[in-house]
């Protein structure tokens, strides 16, 4: 169950929606939960027949539902009947947490520190024990929670979301409504080095970052700065939990990294890409747009667009499925194979 | 070797096996060690005879040694003979850091930001520069250690042991005895969008996580929190490093994930389960109590119970090794086959 | 665009390099740039033919040339004709960066928390909310970054860089010029457990983690203290992002693990390895001196000296290869197969 600070009337919530209450629009919600947990208070959502029971015994101030499912014996009082009911859910869900947060006072913890040379527009908020490097300039009612560490020279645009610990070294750009989750950790050194008589050689790692809008970048997540240049990430992009972006890696829109996915230098992800878990993906290569690589792939030369890969190394799906299933044959093959050579040798 | 804080005498140590001492009981211990490291307050362990040698040359003040290994020629005047000496020993170790730890007076740092609304038991410990939330409730005589980060509407049991940098986000429950290392993250939103014309919108990630009793969860693990309900992890489950518990999956008790395993969303793990490095699972499949999954298998579908699995796909390990092996002769069947298919044409 | 704190004329940095400058020693150079962001005070290199008109447009006031390319149309006034004008460039840039470096002050923030009976040597810098525990020693230089978390007896080098957030264990050993990326965590409890009755006993891990000189450890990279004894990271050592050391591995000189690569317990890795991006390695084994292991291979077994290896089981990079190819035919094979087994039936 979901509390939210903000109370809102069932037909506050229709209206939102810009749907039709049955029932009475000054009853007052004030969460969402699942049908078995649910209070006079609650808003829930019956899409499937196979919870009817459930719901029949919920006590919820206000249920959206399928219109195709039968509400005869709901005792629900206030109900939003719509297609779709779990998606609407969400929908208000998703802007009560934007009320919730908008109603939240921006503060500036005593503990901050934060340089004399650093700009936070109107509505900053800086948790506790943040610091912030010189130079700074941070948009409008962006949030830094907790311990956030944010080095020098760094631009972060408006209405982000820093969750704690999250580190960003030396000279990152940042766009507008970005969440960075904690422990994630932008512009660390990319991985250069060259080899000298069997001795690594540091090679400095001098570009920067660059984090369009509306990227979500997961939990202790890694996006490397450029050697020189810029490693960038584009508008919509989302990246789940511990991947890694390596040095210069140019990532389109609207593209999805899932967790453990990691990229080796310099490769280009096109748009709408869509990278299942732990897939990796060698360095200097072009994966087109709205590509589709299976869980645990590894991509070792480019992918033309608009293909669906799979395996290690990644190839088109259906040939690695027909390799596959060939090869769980293969050891009955074997036998037959030798039975035949046997045959014929006779 | 590891220097404790409190000293015991060699008759303690061996009352808190409730095994017999051969010497001195008011010898002083101070340290484990190994046998090449030790000194008169050390305590070693010879369990192998290749050991002997060093064990003659061992100054150590008190020795266990297995029943079957000679001790004409070994030097310690005291000694616990018994079987599997290793695990005794560690059996000590393991006392006699609680003990170490017990005797460590609860503090509170002055730095520590502790919500007047959050309750803390007695014994609490709180290191420098923590911060906790509204409302969160903390159990007798756990410790939270420099830098940790606590969200509001957390309840975390007693006596258990949070490293530096550990983060917690809002609403999460945590049991007893449980152990969190650092740079860990729990609670983090679900990795859920809904693509809308080629962008991907944010699904709100309102569900929890619950954590059971005498959990470890290793260094910048990451476990999300439901989308709605519950990401759960099962009484006595251990988590290695580097680990990815995606939202809404649920992990029964006394299961085992090694370092850098990957759940997607919404899968169930049995019960004494046992995940190798590396391994991945796919979202929304179970995997049944007391499977044992090789390294990096990639769990693709559901496992039945008690089986040995792997390969990605992983499946049935010993056919997965009969498919292996056959690969390895596939080259050399090519060729017989196609020297067949020559005499055959001719 | 990188810029430095500290000017250099084009005539310093030709002698930071023993070269010949073409033109005006005096002039100011203070950034390092790409070719096409360059001002006048940017050094900028020209290595590859295929750059030439976007020199022939730069308007930077220092060029590093290939001797080999056509200078006529180049309006850049100051010249630095060398072969590997990039990695003459990059040297440039490293010891730049080293005078930036040392000319920035010593400071020990006032918020930061160290423990009496800790030591640092001349030069060391400490930033702010840094901890540092009982009885530490840290070396000449060595820079702290924000939030990093120091346990009790842990010995530090000289010149040493930790960037924010990075974690510490107790008792830990780091030598000289090591650098340390955000979030990292060295000296977490290695995974040992025991099963008993089903339930798994946590081992104590009592050992340490034995960091050599000129290491580079990635962000949120993880290396677990041994149970007992150490767990070694030899001198030259690089390691990346997201990377699992388990406890009691050795590590030699001068290997370089790339991002997420996992090592189970105990396993041993020769030096001048290179351990490709998300390799896994099985416990109790070794890894032979100078092996190249290709990305996402899984080394279940111990691998010899100078080999090239690749797979799942990891075995001689050419004969995966070989396996490989054959499977791609394997599907085309079975039909073929079928067709002649048909044939002979008839």
């Amino acid at each position: 169950m979901k509390q939210f600070s903000n109370k809102l009337t069932a037909g506050k919530i229709a209206s939102l929606l810009k749907v039709q209450l049955e029932g009475n629009p000054d009853s007052i919600i004030n969460n969402a939960s699942e049908l078995t947990e649910a209070n006079s208070q609650s808003m829930c959502f019956l899409g499937n027949a196979k919870y009817l029971s459930a719901a029949q015994e919920c006590k919820a101030g206000l249920l959206f539902v399928d219109p195709d499912i039968d509400k005869t014996n709901l005792p629900a009082t206030n109900m939003i009947i719509v297609p779709q009911p779990y998606m609407m859910f969400m929908l208000v869900v998703r802007q009560w947490l934007q009320i919730d947060n908008q109603s939240q006072p921006s503060v500036i913890a005593d503990t901050a520190k934060i340089a004399s040379s650093a700009h936070l527009e109107a509505g900053v908020s800086v948790g506790e024990y943040v610091v912030i490097g010189e130079n700074c300039r941070i948009g409008a009612d962006t949030r830094l929670m907790n311990h956030v560490s944010i080095a020098n020279d760094v631009e972060i645009g408006a209405n982000c979301l820093f969750y704690p610990h999250s580190v960003i070294y030396q000279e990152i750009q940042i766009g507008n409504r970005v969440i960075i989750h904690a422990g994630e950790v932008i512009g660390a050194d990319g991985f250069g080095y060259i080899a000298v008589n069997g001795k690594q050689e540091k090679v400095p790692q001098i570009g920067i970052v660059c984090i369009g809008d509306d990227v979500e970048i997961g939990a202790n997540a890694c996006i490397d700065r450029a050697t020189l240049a810029v490693t960038k990430i584009g508008n919509g992009t989302k990246i789940d939990n511990l991947v890694q972006v390596g040095h210069n890696c140019v990532i389109a829109n609207d593209s999805v990294l899932c967790a453990q996915v990691g990229l080796a230098g310099s490769t280009n992800v096109g748009s709408q890409v869509y990278l299942a878990g732990q897939v990796g993906a060698a360095g200097h290569i072009s994966i087109g747009d709205r590509s589709l690589v299976g869980a645990q792939s590894g991509i070792a030369s480019s992918l033309p667009a608009d293909g669906k890969y799979f395996g290690s190394p990644a190839i088109e799906a259906m040939q690695e499925k027909r390799m596959w299933i060939s090869l769980k044959k293969l050891p009955q093959l074997m036998k037959d194979f030798r039975k035949l050579l046997k045959q014929h040798e006779v």
